[in-house]
């Protein structure tokens, strides 16, 4: 089957899905006003695929097929070098939003390969490579339900008070079981075609009911979507340039007694498996999130110089101290993203990237990515938060007045775009969003540091330090 | 006369004043949707003088009057204490939000006459006084404007292609002056009886015209004010539980022509005061800041320990450590606050706070408040921006699904308070709001830097150094 | 009894000691060339008494008696501030190097009694008096070991493969105990006339042998110190002006089988007194570390600024920016230690400095010290490490080359004594030992922290979180 | 010519050159306590190129002719990977002493190569190409020295009041120039053969007389070398396992009249050259220097992980969290030096590391480098600095008390050697050193960061961010 168009998916997702939005049921999920915005910027990962520019990029072909090239199982470096590539490039023509519709489903894809692989559980692999096979030839999309919600973090599954706080099988029947319980931050599930239900943490003995892992499409019976509208938008783009625009959703994802068929569950019962899945998962899923963070981070340094020079302050010591803070620290992210890849392992002839690399390229992000915004907001100004509204830009009894009075080193105009520019990606909704997904999304800031202690290689080090002491490693070094 | 009600405050706003908000004049402040509630949320300044809990505070008995106490002239550490302390409730009552209707008026009124008092400038002396005692018997509120709209920040006033771009003279009359030009992030001046202008930089030869401070009522014509929609509200309270009722507006505030009367008028053409007055008056307004800025930094300690508990983390290594920081930021805040009044200076009987301390608080405040919002959503959570709004949590359908899943270590209601309590001081407009304030209100990080390197005192440390040197402290070390 | 002399103070340590030095015993310490330069700095603290500048500071007399003001119980802040500014001179008159012959004794007394009056146990009680007295009234000085040599740190005393690894009773007699173990990093041992031994952590049951605390002179029987030659000196005063003539020598204390009569031991087989015993007594000994601390902050803050002038880079902007932010560290510093003897609790008529606030200001220190020093560093230059040493310096054919190539804005030989007191303060064996200290001495930061934690009231901005979020306070927000 | 032995080399040192030491003359630089130790460690380059293990990498075969791998030509980033290999292996040879005697001089060989190829200037590539001949042919060893003294930082060379406070030219023979003046922080130059000078600074209109590069012998009358005592040794390895055999030598490099021959001159008059040369050098110079950082790294991550163990604290947090951050600083270093190397640019067939990564890696390791050395002695602890000496360690008295009471979860013996790297590596002489030369080295951190603001490229930053506020390019973003 050939690339889906834009409109093919839209049209897709006409069908008996289960979503609510501010208390109410929505009956078409593309023609809301709210998830309609979130649905169509998801639309430009299909769009790109058309797009003669990207094709090379997003159309893979092997052999006399076609198909997406999230779909391209990775080989090399080179390969993982593209997928990176195409990520960056979906985003920052997403104007910094990630898409997300392919890109966290193949990693979830990839991830239970390895882990079904290494385990060697035959029907896993087998049900695995049927849906990799079923959503690479249709072009589907996929979300990836992944964090339970969890309830008293200080207790494991089978401790909590209510046992739905992490999803679990509630009955097997011989066609297949049944699941019950909620996921939280499920990115894109109102407007994907798939779900994989992945889980997202290691669990021992008791936690079996808990321990398994499945996809269904989105519009299985009992599955319920309930989206936050923390995103819901306004038609101020003056003051939003990207927002207006652009959305991402997420879901509080409820299955109540939903029914998942045996060619669609890789695992149950298996405690051994859901650590090995919730890593592995989020090690190849960091590998996209540094990929498409870098639309953001150039985003905002480009609107720092920009900034700098609109309000005529460039040559200032102090701003290019700031600006050359702000390059490095993007750039830092950039270079071990590539690095990554370029540190890849082969493991049955799949590129994984460097987990250590890609984890410190993610914890370099996180840990700084708040100054950043503070650095920003240092060289643009007060007007952020205290300037004039698209109404105001637009009343010709106003205008006038702004741009008289608003100007700098460039014209109000201009300034004004980029002063809005800043103010949508520090300050406003989707500002907040950002920021908190640098702290939050594809684990904290604390598990990408226990990811990197894991992932640690100390042989050298250690060695050498040994050596120096003029001591033997031995086992007391161990 | 006696203090005012807040109902006397917000009746007295009701005059000709000439408003605009989102591109149309605006017939009644008071009654406007956006506008009214920031003039009720000034109006706590006015309810807290009524309240008994908070009066003693509040007014000020001198023989047989009582006044506002803001307008009370510190003349002991005593009383530096007290107007922090005054400044401190008022904004913990404002919900974290400050009032700012008195405090910075009485700022510039005490600026002023430390200006002009060294001066010996005797008309304006009078002045000042004069206009002292007018708010202060007729319990006031003042604005006051001091940043200009500045153009390229790279030249002087007189150096600016358009000469509008500072306040300046146009034109000397019999009875007045008569000023044109724009002031920008001017607060709360839509709902305030009086606003002061002062200049906003150092002025040297050449720069005549724009070197002036005055005082007009807010309803004086040709003086226009474009205020801001940045906060402009939404009826959700569950996931806004400040922003929805309080909220403070900026202007940018044009004078087309506006007439002075001389007897309004402190100075003109004197480059030499404008520099002292432009410090003088943030040296003061900083002590108001940092006061202010308290409240805001308690919510977010007393909202990291509440969330802490309500996820079930409190217990671990990593969340105390984060808890033990902030609580050390916001303590050390604080501290300096309290000892920059202790240390306070006398100057004509007037006690004004340390300058060092002063910005030694702002400084600490300032640079590390993006580091707090980091770590308070840490200890939050990604639901700060993917959770449920209100009408997700008012909707009989769909409450007991929340109410089920959202529970925590607390019930989602009591867990949902606070996490939403959160995403509106670090997430959402009011976040962004109270970010940028941070980096740039009162004046920007660099500005306390130079203000704290011109006032340190490097006598000791100098001098100690050159005796540990075995050098004499000679000329040579100046 | 009148206050000693520096010689009577010396001449008192000619006694029975047993001391070892590089592998050797040392007859005479105060004619050792290493621990006699020791014991001489030390001596400082008596100079300072019989100077007349430092006179009031350092002697109080009470009705007839005179004694040394450290061993003043204070009853107010003022008393608290008296005592923190004779801390502060004496270590500036010893070179930024503390003297802590009576300041660390005296500590350890006030804790005590503090621990011992809560705990209403009279023989200790009494006992702890009888020593104060002794002590005062003889004006002895005072080591205090507490801190055991540890073994795993992962286990507790009783759970050790020795038992010795924390001091402990091994034998008790009628007229006392006998003690066994050893501690380590005990500051002055070789050259005090008296040493309080302390438990350094909380026990539990199982632990009564090891909680113990008690006091014996020097020249007590079974007692051994091992002194470190970290600090070992150079005659070099060019490169070393500060530590040629100032250093202090710890110990390794080793217990072996030690009478310790029964007036002597406070209390024993005493678990719930070991913990409160080693937290009170660390509560007031950082309340002497960040006093003794602020010469050296002082110092370096002095030798930034001259160290920029001598070369010349004073005016730059980014100097200027290290030179605020080493201000700024310095003074928030002082400025808490002021705030923690204003903030004092009283006891029993005793003054104690806010337990929150001193920690605070220690953790102030400590967390920011190795950027201090590389500051310094910065603004100093390679020099630092590659310069001339004294020889050449004395050389008649070198200093003439010397003296025309190193010279800088400054003279050669003003800059280079700046330079070489920066390089003993920051990069020789002085600045190591600094360094160290600031991260170790008087408790880790990880110490601090979890000081700060505990004593941290949460009470206030609990509440305001609460009400913001409209939530009652009740139980579960505990 | 074949490669050199380290005694060839060594007796290759036995000449007239005039280098001073503690203000004497030292009559055979080999033979001296101090600096013969300095001189056996540079050694170490010409030792591994004999030992099988490093032959590979250090020897390097063209044709019949093999010769020092340090002086390939880089082509390929393989070859500049190499490169670096080279000078990391050379330097954990050195125990984190970088060997210096060919990485820097051949840094200067290919930056004069491409400064003059630019150029065109015929005479001076053939001359440089001619040394570099000389120096392969023969295995000779090259210092480089840049840094002028400098006098007041503020004035240009033509504003010094001394005309040497930069190297120039005084006199213009037949035969060549004569050169006086100072260099400093010259490193290596006792004991090796050549010396290359450069300028250390953009020159302008009158400069030239100090615009000039050239190379001599070090053996050349009025070439005097006044080496500083900085790390004068001491005997106890117990204390220094690193720095008692391990040391490099700085001097005071001084030309007095200094004849050099035309064909040693690479150019003179030529202010529009040295700025060129200055920068190049450095650029290159900065990827030897995060070569050879990289064993001090690993030295220091590998003693903190053995250091935690040895005190049995590696399972708690906090320390898990700081070895974290070290591991990841020190790979962030490591990665971006690899990086810098594939990222190679080609410039007439010879590779240049990618600048801004260079430099990246650089203001990497140099910001955080004083952090580093805060976690390690947090890690070890007090024992740093109030430890036994090697005369206590070698006592057969003191010992047993030693090993007894100095043991944690590892024996003290090994504990002890640990805690003694540790301590040469971050507070004795050696670690000052190294502080030191992390913040001067190769260009101050201002230095890298104006390196890094010349070098990024914004234009994939800009255009984005102009794209996003829906701007044009165009030149007012320029």
């Amino acid at each position: 089957m050939a690339l889906r168009t834009a409109a093919q998916f839209l049209a897709g997702l006409r069908d008996t899905r289960e979503v609510y939005y501010r208390g109410e049921r929505v009956p078409s999920v593309v023609d809301h006003p709210e998830l309609g915005v979130a649905a169509r910027h998801a639309s430009i990962d299909y769009e790109i695929a058309e797009n003669p520019i990207f094709r090379g990029l997003a159309a893979h072909r092997e052999g006399s097929e076609e198909y997406s090239a999230y779909y391209r199982v990775p080989r090399t470096s080179q390969d993982l070098l593209s997928r990176s590539k195409l990520i960056e490039a979906g985003t920052a023509e997403g104007a910094t939003l990630v898409l997300l519709i392919k890109e966290i489903g193949t990693d979830a894809l990839f991830a239970l390969k390895r882990v079904l692989g290494r385990d060697g559980y035959a029907d896993g692999i087998q049900r695995v490579e049927a849906l990799y096979r079923h959503c690479r030839n249709n072009d589907l999309s996929i979300a990836v339900a992944q964090t339970d919600v969890k309830g008293d973090r200080s207790r494991r599954p089978s401790e909590q008070s209510d046992p739905d706080m992490y999803v679990r099988v509630v009955e097997k029947r011989v066609g297949g079981i049944v699941v019950s319980g909620a996921k939280i931050h499920t990115s894109c599930t109102p407007y994907v075609d798939e779900v994989i239900v992945l889980p997202s943490r290691s669990m021992g003995p008791g936690d079996e009911p808990w321990s398994l892992a499945f996809a269904i499409p989105v519009a299985t019976p009992g599955l319920r979507l309930y989206a936050s509208d923390y995103l819901h938008g306004t038609d101020d783009s003056f003051t939003r340039p990207i927002s207006t625009d652009h959305k991402m959703v997420e879901t509080l994802t409820v299955f109540d007694n939903v029914f998942v068929p045996w060619d669609r569950v890789f695992y149950v019962d298996r405690p051994d498996l859901a650590g090995a899945t919730a890593l592995t998962f989020v090690e190849f899923h960091r590998f996209t999130a540094v990929s498409y963070k870098l639309p953001l981070l150039d985003a905002l340094v480009g609107a720092a110089i920009a900034i700098a020079k609109a309000n005529g302050i460039d040559r200032a010591g102090h701003v290019r101290d700031k600006l050359t803070w702000l390059g490095g620290y993007a750039e830092t992210v950039r270079g071990l993203t590539e690095l990554a890849a370029l540190r890849c392992k082969l493991e049955n002839g799949v590129a994984y990237p460097d987990v250590f690399t890609t984890n410190m390229a993610k914890w370099t992000f996180a840990r700084d990515f708040h100054r950043a915004i503070e650095t920003v907001q240092d060289l643009a100004g007060g007007l952020l938060v205290t300037g004039p509204g698209g109404k105001d830009w637009n009343s010709p009894e106003v205008r006038p007045v702004l741009e008289k009075y608003l100007s700098g080193a460039w014209p109000a105009d201009r300034r004004m775009a980029i002063m809005n520019l800043i103010s949508d990606l520090t300050t406003r909704l989707y500002g907040g969003y950002q920021a908190v997904l640098a702290v939050h999304a594809e684990g904290s800031i604390e598990a990408e540091k226990m990811a990197m202690y894991r992932a640690y290689d100390p042989s050298r080090s250690i060695a050498l330090a040994m050596r120096l002491a003029g001591l033997e490693i031995g086992p007391a070094a161990k």
